[in-house]
């Protein structure tokens, strides 16, 4: 086995704690990574606040990184020591199922082993995530950072990048399309640049006038104070996709009263039970969507995209050490747009 | 004023009582048409029953109804005395909005003018349906009934037909496509006959084995026991569209299972509000919508591939004077698959 240092979630009270960790011995198709940043995503509070005591075994979280190569398994021929790489949140799948013959592994019908909490495919031990300084991943789910994209900024993309990016694709957003995008917070400040880049009409709706700025600072073409009645029936029926971020439960039917006919309204945020009235999809035969993660292929052109395009996410780099503060700062929804850790710290 | 005769729900009792009936005068661009047949939709059946007593004004339920012109107002050119057509739910919309430009008045802005149960935009007087000898329309929204079709079979066309053909086409569904229709009654029987017209592969789910008999005289090429938990999970991804004709409310996890990647559950027969798990949407990247009644574009071009097709409902037919009998029918699911009635007893 192999050792390096995480952050550890143990289930006797929120704060993680340093504390060593161990990794399996390469396998054939396996990739050392010395993990240099990793981005800190909402799952990643859910994961730690879930923790039921002395119940659960220890958790390291952490789903979105870059680093390097340090190692590489005997039949690895993709990757060699030094290259720069991203890894997501699912580093494993059954390979065999229609979805990932069709190259999205997320899913997988058997369910693809997530970066940490899975359970891995061979050894039946619990995966551990990327809050650490080494992570071992199988090769085909390790992605080549392109050139030019600053490594901790890119880290996001891999979580909350692929998470928009998967439904904008899928809904065909480009120029022609009028996107809106509800809630700017880390997915929705990356929703935002990659519309914008894509080439669509891109709002932003906030309760949060003072939001305004920011997003045009992010490339948005226009905003919409959802709190106020008026300006949300100026919005009625103008976006073909509406990109809903909005992490805590909240009513669907303002939001669908935005969608244009035939448009598609995708939840990205908020992933528990959803009541809609069936009569507000019916006027203008709209859809209601969802969206998360996303497979290989997927992934790989939106780094290559981000990089012609110059897209990275907005974030605050921390010391590792300061984990437990990132996760406050979620808490209180106060990140800009992302925390990423620089593990260096851990060395 | 003109005079006729309708089966009018009073609100004192749910039997419905023949009564005489005022239509209004022609204007300019109205037809007076003799009704011939009228089919029996649930609608009917909800708005008899949802009368309160004393207070509501006593109305005559029929929204799908075919006949002959009587008599044509001063500007009428597409319709004389003596043309077969055919009318729906729908009887005005403001022309003006975005939705009426685009040949979607079921989407009017301003609410389309129902056939019965609505608000004429001249007189603001109560529209009363086609359980009755004559009816008043404007030309804009009575169609050509194109020889070949059975006018008594053809009647719920404008009714069932078209809350169905909208999202069979609206979702792309032709040779290739996989449809799953969900429940075999007026909505569902027409699906099937349309989507296997439209070339798609057609599959039956119900509850009721033997229904299976009946599905393949319909022309479907599979059925599924959607009680059976093992047949559910063989057809697991299977369908690109299903139409969900269940009238009553439902789980709609076990029929979300059965959308492949990127397809649609289409909500018909149970409008209330729904509530779905966001992760049955997510995983396969699946679409929940809905869909009801129709436009005029969309109604004339249902017509003219019914007739292509030779597609008609499979109908009861009953003189009117026994309407309380389809009405009972319809409340114990006994229809097979319409119940039509025949208006020429009024007379």
């Amino acid at each position: 086995m192999r050792t390096t240092v995480g952050w550890q979630a143990t289930g006797s009270g929120r704060a993680l704690r340093r504390a060593p960790l161990r990794r399996r011995d390469l396998r054939a198709d396996d990739l050392a990574v010395r993990v240099d940043y990793c981005g800190v995503c909402h799952t990643d509070l859910h994961a730690v606040e879930s923790r039921d005591g002395a119940a659960d075994e220890p958790l390291v979280p952490g789903h979105e990184f870059t680093g390097v190569v340090t190692a590489t398994g005997s039949e690895v021929t993709r990757f060699t020591a030094g290259d720069p790489v991203a890894v997501g949140n699912i580093v494993d799948s059954c390979g065999a199922c229609a979805m990932c013959r069709a190259g999205q592994e997320n899913f997988c019908h058997s369910f693809p082993t997530l970066t940490y909490g899975g359970t891995d495919r061979h050894d039946g031990t619990s995966t551990q995530g990327a809050f650490s300084r080494e992570y071992v991943v199988r090769d085909r789910f390790a992605y080549r950072l392109p050139e030019g994209l600053d490594p901790a900024a890119a880290a996001p993309l891999l979580c909350a990048g692929i998470t928009v990016w998967e439904p904008l694709r899928a809904l065909g957003v480009g120029p022609g399309t009028q996107v809106a995008v509800a809630g700017l917070g880390g997915l929705g400040h990356l929703a935002v640049k990659l519309a914008v880049a894509l080439g669509a009409g891109t709002t932003v709706l906030s309760r949060s006038p003072g939001k305004a700025e920011d997003a045009r600072r992010l490339g948005a073409h226009g905003f919409v104070v959802s709190s106020d009645p008026e300006r949300m029936a100026e919005a009625r029926g103008r976006f073909d996709v509406l990109i809903d971020t909005i992490s805590a439960p909240h009513d669907l039917g303002p939001y669908l009263s935005l969608v244009a006919m035939d448009g598609t309204l995708s939840l990205l945020g908020h992933l528990g039970p959803v009541t809609v009235e069936a009569l507000d999809l019916l006027v203008g035969r709209k859809k209601l969507s969802s969206a998360g993660s996303g497979g290989s292929p997927a992934t790989a052109a939106l780094l290559d995209f981000c990089a012609e395009h110059g897209i990275t996410a907005d974030i605050e780099l921390l010391p590792s050490a300061r984990v437990n503060d990132a996760l406050d700062g979620l808490r209180r929804n106060e990140a800009h747009y992302r925390y990423v850790l620089d593990l260096s710290d851990l060395d």
